[in-house]
């Protein structure tokens, strides 16, 4: 019998779904939209409906297959009850029972689990990518925000509330930018996708840089993959702003260090994309800001989950590891 | 059979040994001087004598004694190695093999373990204190400098490499005071009893303070009992003094909340004798840089480990945790 995973990813608009196999390859996989109204009720029905046609279409391809469960990432999850917690982005209001009304669904599951999406990512690395055989390592997911997920001991740190893994939301910058979050100078304001948009943005005010490539662009238009594309083609305004992300990401990288002393950082997500852009400034400022005992010690390495297909593997991952327990 | 446990404090200048009980209390204590000169095998002799001497006189207490192990806390403490590295406080260099040293004098000990001092606590503040049952936590001790011990699913932190939990030197101030490891703006920088004398000397030069009950005193006489004494007497400037403090290290404390969402933070050294003066501001601060999921979940907590003998008991602690393995 083959043994596979189902994989949940929760955004605000859409909800992924796919069905992932021991080595992390995607099988089948699906799409429902994840609703604006908040009926959770009719959301959960969408969605056990579109995991059981999945099953079917996944056992015309093979009938010998053997489910093991479903993993789901989704903001604000929490892994110890299963729930969904005030999430900015989605339409469900307060405390959602996710994995109770799906477990209703699928009696027969031997693992249903929840996380957030960083969370489920650091797994999905631990089973199926760089960090096979990691017992200490942190995953920073760089995206619309910056997430994090953190294994100890080889397991993820969830805290005494679920919700440990918030590095995006430590202060690196006192009084700095206001963060999503609303408080001031959180990592997550500068190493961002938007965060690097805002820094190309001051830049170019700071300059006054009309000749930048970025110039003809505006703040709703620019986005990080275009400030990589002018890197590339020398524009120093964009060459600046990776450099000012990787000594931000560097510096707040090295208090993780120093809480936690991790065999490796993996860093996922579009803004990895540009390669040694954001690698070097970053592990060359996050050197410069450890004590001796840690200094060229910790690798800072591209994820090698493949992005397309990244979230649904990581909240697949989330099965593998119940089924190891 | 009564079970107990030899807990070894390394310090600079001198070494205390202990025997203690199950329930923390230290049966007999005495102190050897830990040397200038760094000759690391006429000192493994001595500690092994004082050891023996120790439990022989234990023993005419009590004969029917089990001495289950012997617990170190040092600075540098390496868990895994059983090493103490580079140590810049101590006259050993390099990387001296105290675990494997202190074996061939104790082949009969069920445990021998090594770890930093700060670790040490956090493990007696487990075994002992105010954290038994406790699953997630994180101690810091406040003293020359600030050390941190975190506890994860109930297991010590000790990283990839045995020297994870240095909260102290993550930074709070970017390009703010000078640390003793020489960064600038670190947590410890701020936050220890340093770090408060230096925060009143800053301040008395701010306001011109003549009329602080601190204005008579010189940079190398103040320390941070005083402030505490001069608080106690209305002082403006020491009062401001504990507000700052409690300000930085609530701010600092939160970053590590964001990363580790602990059920508590235990607070231990001579600035807590303080009370109030300083858990109010660093409460209250914390909580200001908390996003919402986790505010007012986290207690702060002062240490129930007795100060006079809670190096001795943090270390002794390692035994019962080895064994409990």
């Amino acid at each position: 019998m083959k043994k596979v995973a189902i994989g949940v990813d929760i955004g605000g608009t859409n909800t992924a779904i796919g069905v992932v196999d021991e080595a992390g390859n995607v099988m089948v996989k699906d799409n429902i939209s994840t609703p604006s109204h908040g009926d959770i009720d009719k959301y959960i029905t969408d969605l056990s409906d579109a995991i059981k046609e999945l099953i079917k279409s996944v056992k015309l391809l093979n009938e010998d297959l053997d489910i093991l469960g479903i993993g789901i990432g989704a903001p604000n999850g929490n892994y110890y009850s299963g729930t969904i917690e005030y999430a900015p982005n989605l339409s469900f209001k307060g405390v959602v029972h996710l994995v109770k009304l799906l477990r209703a669904n699928f009696s027969d599951m031997a693992a249903l689990a929840l996380t957030n999406d960083a969370n489920a990512a650091a797994i999905g690395e631990m089973i199926y990518g760089g960090a096979k055989g990691m017992k200490n390592f942190v995953m920073i997911t760089l995206g619309t925000g910056l997430g994090s997920g953190i294994v100890v001991n080889g397991d993820l740190v969830y805290g005494s509330d679920g919700f440990a893994g918030e590095c995006g939301h430590t202060t690196l910058v006192p009084e700095g930018r206001p963060c999503g979050c609303s408080a001031l100078g959180h990592l997550e304001a500068y190493c961002s996708a938007p965060g690097m948009k805002r820094t190309a943005f001051e830049l170019m005010a700071h300059y006054n840089a009309n000749d930048s490539l970025l110039a003809d662009k505006s703040f709703r238009e620019l986005d990080s993959k275009m400030i990589f594309e002018a890197a590339e083609k020398g524009d120093k305004v964009a060459l600046e702003v990776f450099e000012k992300t990787g000594a931000w990401l560097g510096h707040g990288l090295a208090n993780t260090v120093h809480h936690l002393s991790p065999e490796a950082i993996f860093l996922f997500g579009g803004p990895t994309a540009a390669g040694d852009l954001i690698f070097k400034p970053t592990k060359e400022n996050m050197e410069k800001h450890l004590l001796p005992i840690f200094k060229n010690k910790i690798q800072i390495l591209p994820s090698k989950l493949k992005r397309g297909d990244a979230a649904i593997v990581g909240a697949s991952a989330l099965v593998w590891k119940e089924i190891e327990k």
